[in-house]
């Protein structure tokens, strides 16, 4: 997506359970199977990393990241079942938002004074 | 809108020129004729509120927000047309692309814990 293009960003429930953020990190869990190799990818803590877990994990009908140690060094961590599929709904939906918007967001672009949004 | 329906937020531009946050911000400077009187209400030091509306001022063809003194005292300041022309854009879109995911978002608010989500 062209960066004077909107990014469509989806928070749900009042607490934004979910934002793009924690998809964000859900994703790089899933690549590193790692809280603390995602965080490291992230440029986060991995403190800030694990809050951001067990805040969804709260927030959600089950875990979307389960961990196999939990300790505080990290260990293996997986994105469930229920994880996988929060994240495909909310790229989803984020899409299909954005697209809605497309063509009043390149007009709104021609506001800014770099078309490239970066001024 | 219900909280455990999504609050759908725009960001325009790589650099994010106008997200929530600042629609927020103009808001309250237009209600308040101040930036201080705006960054008080929503609980933000004057300079946050002051960098804020520069980064808008400076992204936009023209600026937003239009200062009668500019002084580190805040003085008077009013949101200009093309301000309000940005706010109303703004809040279309947001509009519009929540109500293009509002059957999704509810479908997904059920996997949440808390139907309010402030779990």
């Amino acid at each position: 997506m062209k960066s004077n293009n909107p990014r469509v960003r989806i928070l749900i429930g009042a607490a934004t359970a979910l934002g793009p953020g924690k998809v964000d990190l859900l994703l790089a869990i899933d690549r590193h199977r790692s809280i603390s190799g995602a965080a490291r990818e992230m440029g986060m803590s991995y403190r800030r990393a694990w809050l951001l877990v067990d805040s969804m994990n709260r927030s959600f009908t089950s875990d979307l990241v389960v961990t196999s140690t939990g300790g505080k060094g990290g260990g293996g961590a997986e994105v469930s079942a229920l994880g996988h599929d929060v994240v495909r709904r909310y790229q989803e939906m984020e899409d299909k938002a954005a697209q809605s918007v497309a063509l009043e967001a390149s007009e709104f672009a021609k506001l800014l004074k770099d078309p490239s949004g970066d001024a």
